[in-house]
């Protein structure tokens, strides 16, 4: 990155990629994530996780897409922060206790607003990959950017 | 629900509908989830919050996808589980503090897998709506669902 930080709508180009830290993933996080938000045995219970669909203990899906929350959040510095409108998710293959997880983050698409000229709308492909540089997530996310000439104080 | 429970692929028709518990979304929840995992002033601060984007503090959406979960889990009885594949996500407005949000599910498409006779996907409309009858995020998930006859001990 050789761009001014943070960065604006009118400093980003199509291409722009980022890569963040590696964050390790351990039982005692899925678990804990798990019995808040998807209870379910195979997230919950590593015994009745050999049994399963999953032959294991595996993230909660909703965890790897926090996990990689978090890693962007820590990576990219967007002026006015990460706001994200939408996309789509996909997870190929699950996250699993001792997994290293990493995000590569590219800008595929930018679209200034039409009817707001202080904002615009781009698309950012975010793989989550494990150590294997195996995908565990695919999301293409549309984010909120704004441009420079209205820099909002947040 | 007149279904049986658990229900299996067999069980499932187009245009079955459910309807979870409220959940109320308090600051604390919203500052503890976004420390972990979403680390933004909008997200963390309530005063910093005032003067950002959102004009006042606002869950992450991947809390509300969270939360979404949670509530998913505790009403709809998939035999198996609830098994993500993937999908569409979209945050239409902010969840506040305060909010009581609960989730409408519906089954909009049944595809028996051609490859696996013992499982099929299934695509689940999910609307999160807050109090005011407002959806706060708007999913389009599939699932994978087992027939009974390849009932899975999980």
């Amino acid at each position: 990155m050789t761009a001014p930080i943070p960065l604006y709508l009118e400093d980003l180009r199509i291409g722009m990629r980022f890569a963040t830290a590696p964050y390790a993933l351990d039982q005692q996080q899925i678990v804990a994530f798990a019995r808040q938000f998807d209870p379910q045995p195979f997230h919950t219970d590593p015994d009745a996780a050999k049994a399963s669909f999953f032959q294991g203990l595996v993230a909660s899906g909703w965890h790897v897409a926090a996990v990689t929350m978090r890693l962007l959040v820590d990576t990219v510095p967007l002026a006015g922060g990460l706001i994200g409108a939408g996309g789509t998710c996909d997870w190929p293959r699950p996250a699993r206790v001792g997994d290293t997880l990493r995000v590569e983050a590219e800008i595929v698409a930018i679209h200034p607003s039409q009817s707001r000229p202080d904002r615009g709308i781009i698309t950012v492909k975010i793989d989550t990959l494990n150590q294997n540089n195996e995908a565990v997530q695919n999301l293409v996310a549309k984010m909120v950017v704004f441009r420079g000439g209205e820099r909002k104080e947040l």
